[in-house]
């Protein structure tokens, strides 16, 4: 297969990174291909699709013609792995925790987008999931939410990338739990756009059932709730309690994500974005915005950024958060990527630092 | 003019109102007209426009070409008076004021749509629009809920249809704070469709930006703010605050609210059914939903019913109800007809048991 | 079973008629609901379905609840037959044919929505879907574009009601056809909304598919190719070549169709705006725009009319004629009513002279 | 001014080009800013906006945050030429003529994008726009399709960017017009989203209007007209007529051109591939289609190819063309790109080999 990447090779940093997609063609495994084709470091080695194999890419996403134009193989991990070094496995729940024990087992190193590994507690896991199948690497994974778990990514072989609400909604709320400045019950009203669910065939994400219409959905329970749980409960060194509901919005891609918190003690806009300056002053992909400004998801679209805004609301202690990502991005592939970066000692921007897609 | 109305005069009641609507050109003003024209107890007598005087509605709108062919006249209260019976207004805020206090000088009755007989203390309305400039009718305006003051409707002279977000808002919650069952502070998180903010020239409306794009605005005081406040704090009889945060979704009709509340004792999905179905069992607007059922913006659409969904978060004090209109029928035309309907004694339903609109 | 009919029953033309559809939860099917419970003379009498047996039609679309609030039951004619008088079909090809054999074996009057009755010459159909299985009624089957075939669907048993893109092509040709003022080789640049495509599962149709997205399809042989040619040959009495080539909008309803024409001799708008003028000058559901103005979609939406713009260009012997339908109303469903109109004896435009849906 | 390009210098290629961009803010300014932070050799030297003098790019367009934080001058030409060689002009028709004329008459190489100086013939341009007053740099001004005007590019100091529409219609014509199979008049019927009309504010354009809507525009005379009939005139070396007709679908970006034309002798698909194959073989921005595939905007979207697919319809004269591109990249900044690269001896991809944005 000829190398999908177009980059020139990085003089300064000589590193090569043999890269296989696992589920290419999916809505995130095909953001994955348009990130890493730009990457320097990384040579697009193998791409594998359940439905397409045989084909080019550039046959099932046109918009990839000469810029990569490999043919898609069965994910077959034992043949394949001569050719790659590191896996990305975006496959769907439950099929991925499969192909990633058989690679940690031929000892690769694997960036998982499923939900697979992002549960610490496997009973946590079948209570939302199924029974967990591979437990005994689930141990060693890392949580990749790069902001947070920076340190053990330099040496983590499995990453489980975080699922794009709970990427959302951690960020606009870290530098609130790690101060426990607000009470550990949360209301999370978060709105998404359709990517979110993938590329499938279904009544209920038809065009003619999606547009002109806003719904909410998974009310009583989504199975992100116990994700933002577990790594808010992490950062506060307390049990939180997250009330998340996720809502539909009629569009491609984008999240945004408004939370509302009660204040243990009064606090004024001005000291919330010191607050927020503070925690994220080093982080190339957090953006903390002025006071009174507010993040839409256009912002982001096409980016790796998480644009956050804040208010305290005056005379009470209520205090709300907004925060807005890219889905396919932040939420997906290019945290992927950003995980990457910091596993293999890559400067953190590598292949992510890129304009928008507006309008 | 030849008169619109299309339906047959409804021989069991031979009532007809000769009707006028001002501001007959916008977003709102066309729904009033749309719903008006199958009205059997209404003539369509007269249609201002500020923008197409000497056009025919049907000519800005061919969608109605054959059922309102009316041409449109300037605003003038004198001139058009011998004509109308009834006025609804759905001008700007500001411009309402005075054709209003006009109309009730004329002696007529007049359902209006704009925000400027919502609040009751004027210096409220001061602070958020501008000082107010027909005090002396302020007080004798109805707000028009009509859940909640149909007895005040069936004499008012004037009444002030709620904005749109409201009326989702206060029929959400009315069963929660009759009976206060939850705290006086209250979170509302809605999203509402681009017509909400009427038929206008700007940037920032336009589909470029709209499309594919989510965000929030007026975070930190939108104007509906105080008139939920005020109606809340009336159903529970002590001070309520509101945080409320609106958003703009990418469609064109509906509006679909999230309010968060704590509830002061536990209470059970079965128990909220049996409340919120007991509160609105002789409404033939509000549909309370089965639990674990939630409305979507589609399931509203075109029609006058406000659909509620709720849910008690098991093992903690969080309550969430979520509730669908269209923000063009029940959140503005439909509401104003069935404040006509109340006030001139006909049957509430009257002109407006139609199916929805879908797909 | 409730009939659901909201109407009051027109006191000048008592005809009562007992309505059955059959699949009522496809997109044709329920906007026949949506037209057929406000028309005076008819009680929808049965609604059959396939997948939502034993629900309310309500439970599957809530914009209904109140208006139509019957049980779906399966498609058994036989025990149904008793039940009503007149059929709709609104079934996939092929499935339809066995259906309406069965309903016209039984004495039923029919009006199918698929395109198992629309081509004369079952080599026709066999050729472009499949090989005919009721040929014995297929001869007697009168094509149902009303402004065509009105004497013939006066005592019609079996109507096809033509497809969605014809109608909006013929209707905007026929009138150069009849005259026989163009070439008989015709090109007809069509698009059209999702919903044409139907209610159903696929990737091709997917939000995340279909948004932000415009394509050509079928180019090199669409469906309706010979059901436009057939009909306007018939018009013409000479054998005509349509070059037909649909497109899909990312919107929910409406065909657009642009036929381009040479004439014979040189015409100008004028002319030809007299000559549709005189064309439709008695029909209720054409509307014929004036010189230089242009039918949108929107204009329609909601109606049952088709709106017709044409255009001769100066110094050439091109033509072109656009034409705009709601592919749902005059496309399908409301067709197939005023079909039924003139079946019964009835005004025309009973239950169908109803304002658009907009914005 | 911090430059924004955050390209490596390419080592093979050392030269560095100071660019300024005037109007860097409506939407084809942001999409050469979006192309030129990313191109090897580019400096972004200047960004001028009327609305926006003093703002960072990045405040207007957030999703720029990083990457192009310039601040935003005024059109200042002379202040601002020591600063910058090259100019792209992205000004609105008409004001784009005087600031052309002064940065030529600077010794400034000016690549402009409005419609200024396409038109070869000022006759022409003073009947659909105004009339010109820069004759006489006109005569030199490069007609900027780089595909047919390539060698007189290499020497422009004036390139007039092609319009969008005109872009998509010329590439899908071109091989047939160069060896005169087609007859001389043709048939364009054109779609765009709304990017195309550029951003302001407008009812028209507002979303309440566009979404949900189809239409044609223009119909009875669109300016793109006259420089399609120039442009393929030159290429067939004799007159030729455009019937052509554009209309606007509810997306952001993308063009779909589908053209129907008259083959003076019989011609197979099979035959058409070979010609357009040989066409465009070596032009690394053109995709011609296998036979039977057409060209989806989404499949273009966000790269500068423009993708063709053609068909003859058998047993007749009639053959159709369909093209699609990005209205933005390779109707607009892309092409100018492109322009550039060639006007500078760079390779013609340099900068533009990106994967698509795409789902």
């Amino acid at each position: 297969m000829k190398p999908a990447a177009t980059e020139p090779l990085d003089l300064a940093n000589p590193l090569r990174i043999r890269a296989a997609v696992f589920g290419a063609t999916g809505y995130t495994g095909i953001e994955l291909v348009r990130l890493l084709t730009r990457h320097p470091n990384v040579e697009l080695a193998v791409l594998t699709s359940e439905n397409f194999v045989g084909k080019r890419l550039s046959e099932v996403y046109p918009a990839f013609a000469g810029t990569c134009d490999a043919v898609l193989e069965p994910a077959d991990v034992g043949g394949l792995s001569p050719r790659f070094d590191l896996a990305f496995t975006a496959l769907p729940h439950g099929v991925s925790m499969e192909v990633v024990a058989a690679l940690v087992a031929a000892g690769k190193r694997v960036i998982d987008l499923s939900a697979d590994f992002r549960l610490r507690d496997p009973n946590v896991y079948a209570r939302w999931y199924r029974p967990h199948q591979a437990q005994e690497i689930l141990a060693g994974a890392v949580y990749g939410l790069t902001e947070l778990h920076r340190e053990e990514l330099r040496r983590a072989t499995l990453v489980a990338v975080p699922g794009c609400y709970p990427t959302a909604a951690i960020l606009g709320l870290f530098p609130l739990f790690r101060e426990r400045l607000v009470e550990s019950d949360i209301v999370i009203d978060a709105k998404s756009g359709v990517t979110g669910a993938g590329r499938s065939a279904s009544v209920e994400l038809s065009f003619g059932e999606v547009n002109e219409n806003f719904k909410a959905y998974g009310v009583a329970g989504h199975r992100h709730t116990p994700e933002i749980e577990q790594e808010l409960g992490l950062i506060a060194k307390q049990a939180v309690q997250v009330i998340f509901v996720p809502h539909l919005v009629p569009m491609n891609r984008g999240i945004l994500s408004t939370a509302y918190a009660r204040v243990k003690e009064p606090i004024t806009d001005s000291r919330l974005e010191t607050l927020y300056r503070q925690a994220y002053e080093r982080e190339p992909f957090v953006r903390v915005l002025p006071v009174g400004v507010w993040p839409q998801t256009k912002d982001v679209r096409g980016t790796n950024v998480c644009a956050i805004g804040y208010h305290a609301v005056p005379g009470s202690r209520h205090l709300l958060v907004i925060s807005a990502i890219d889905n396919l991005v932040k939420g997906a592939a290019g945290q992927a990527v950003q995980n990457m970066n910091v596993m293999y000692g890559l400067p953190e921007e590598t292949g992510l630092l890129r304009p928008g897609f507006v309008p």
